[in-house]
């Protein structure tokens, strides 16, 4: 039998097994949760804290079978989980967020039609399928813009930019002819994030707004609250819950927004949904009475949502690489609160942890 | 090589599986550190979620070679372990804290013994070895009294009560006729207890005060900060920071303290030391920058101590039995973290989980 709402001691299913999965199974723990994970690779690093483990391809039936069958409620810790295995695991026991929105969120286009569909605005883009189409589309949002492939991409990779001299075709080729979008190339003064929850009886909570920095196309910083005004932020959060009220979410999911100048004042665009718990997000395991963990474990699972109150002012620093290595002297610094993923190898552009500054006020 | 100080990455054995163990393994996994449980039972809750785990009797001189070589640096969860456990791992292995700290606080005569050597207030107590010794002792320390064994009680088993009417044979012989103490009967105000850390550079930090309730000789709930004036709090950190540089301790203690009337003023008597993680320190997880847990393995591991720093007034309350079938009713409170320790059976007495109440405001 299936049970839409849950107890502590149901087993959770997570399908991916890396920092995400990982600090998922943790929450999960606290909980009295039994996280099951399902990942690819046997060294992921959320293995060693779940309570089982199944290593498979994501694609192999016969696993997938034997995983929910041995869980009662599915959820995922990255998007870009294959269509058919979401299908396949949604046949016999809920997954939340549904497949629905996985589909729609791994996507660039329909997600963009979805968005603005609901007359909520974002940056300038167009459906690019072929290097004409490309051409089209130049001549339509100028340059600078960004080819994005439509599908699989993240942190900066299935990306290229349009400048000036750029030769379309062989931008479109350096994306390996996929269908793609361009994207208007928006000025912003900042980049927020709203991570929010939604629970099984449609409750909604949001954090307080994080505001981001990028860095080579991965994110560097979050800085909690964001640098803008009580009614912007209530605005940000308002978009939120709208897209979760569009696709009956139900979960932690993050959007990424760019706050940018218009004639008329600030204007926010959404950029990107992320159907599941997010970096950005990270500050809130010690910086909020309710981790966005927690709390998508208590969503997926039918509980009551948690309060996201904040303790104080934040900001959570991603340790990239060889930034594991100073993790002394972060532990040395005051209210620093750091979190290593358990990852054995430091490779240039891998997140190997992080660590959240609280503060006593804005000030220190 | 034995390594003083420690990198995550670090294995640290932990003895006992219980919710302490489990609880500092979680903590353990946020600090990139494998925790490898040894316990005496298959069922124990640390194991779900710890990178490893032996289960064989704490006597079993193979498995506990095979469980010293592989880890790092050693620590446990209770004081009951065997003192030729605790030497043998030592002789391999750093155990912190020390074997010596443990043989001292397995005997309630030895602590008492020497934290009065230390200058510091006790309740009046007395060696009790057979029955015409426990006569001299009522004679002495007077009625009501406690007859507690020296070795091997906690949550107020080996404790038996002198009235008026007892018989002090009886007394003696329902405790089994072990070398016990007698201990006067304190009137107090209210229990406190001091949870601190040492450091392996001599670092000392304290938690803001609890203030304890017992109920059935199992502690019911602890608010913080007690309702203590800031010199009486200072005075009971001052105590809890001699006993820890006293016994070089490393890693987190706590010390429990009666608040007595005395004719010139508020006295604090020290009761017990408990020489690891404590029960009235759980509200440390959400309510602290950083947990008790997390502040033992630092400290263990010779890393920098965290900040203590409290995020609010706080109020935890521990699941017992039953209790734990409260959970959607604390879930759905504001401000409540809820921690469930994934034991299977419910039994009367039992510590199913605990849930603790942030507070913005001492008033909530």
């Amino acid at each position: 039998m299936v049970e839409e709402k849950l107890a502590p001691g149901a087993r959770v299913g997570i399908v991916g097994g890396g920092q995400l999965g990982r600090m998922l199974a943790l929450a999960g723990a606290r909980l009295g949760l039994y996280c099951h994970i399902y990942t690819d690779r046997s060294d992921d690093p959320a293995i060693d804290v779940a309570a089982c483990s199944s290593v498979a391809p994501y694609d192999d039936q016969d696993a997938l079978a034997r995983f929910v069958d041995a869980v009662d409620v599915v959820t995922y810790e990255f998007e870009n989980i294959p269509a058919q295995t979401a299908e396949f695991l949604a046949a016999q026991k809920p997954v939340r967020p549904s497949p629905q929105v996985l589909a729609l969120t791994q996507d660039r286009l329909v997600e963009k039609n979805f968005i603005s569909g609901l007359g909520i605005e974002v940056a300038p883009y167009a459906q690019v399928d072929d290097a004409g189409a490309l051409a089209r589309a130049v001549a339509q949002i100028g340059r600078p813009s960004i080819l994005k492939t439509r599908r699989f991409g993240y942190d900066g990779k299935g990306q290229a930019l349009i400048r000036l001299g750029s030769d379309l075709a062989t931008s479109f080729r350096s994306l390996g002819g996929q269908p793609s979008i361009l994207e208007g190339f928006v000025p912003f003064r900042c980049e927020v994030s709203v991570v929010a929850a939604r629970g099984l009886d449609g409750d909604f909570v949001a954090w307080d707004i994080g505001q981001n920095v990028h860095e080579h196309h991965i994110l560097a910083s979050t800085k909690v609250p964001a640098d803008i005004s009580a009614d912007l932020a209530a605005r940000a959060k308002d978009k939120a819950r709208k897209i979760a009220e569009a696709l009956d979410y139900v979960g932690v999911l993050a959007v990424e927004m760019f706050l940018t100048e218009g004639r008329g004042g600030p204007r926010l665009l959404v950029n990107e949904i992320a159907p599941r718990v997010h970096n950005s997000g990270h500050w809130t395991m010690d910086g909020a009475v309710t981790s966005q963990f927690e709390q998508h474990l208590r969503a997926i699972c039918g509980f009551p949502l948690g309060s996201v109150r904040a303790h104080g002012p934040a900001e959570m620093l991603n340790l990239i690489g060889d930034d594991i290595y100073r993790w002394r002297e972060f532990l040395a610094q005051k209210g620093a609160c750091l979190h290593l993923y358990g990852k054995s190898e430091a490779r240039p552009g891998r997140k190997m942890g992080h660590v959240t500054f609280l503060k006593e006020n804005a000030q220190d």
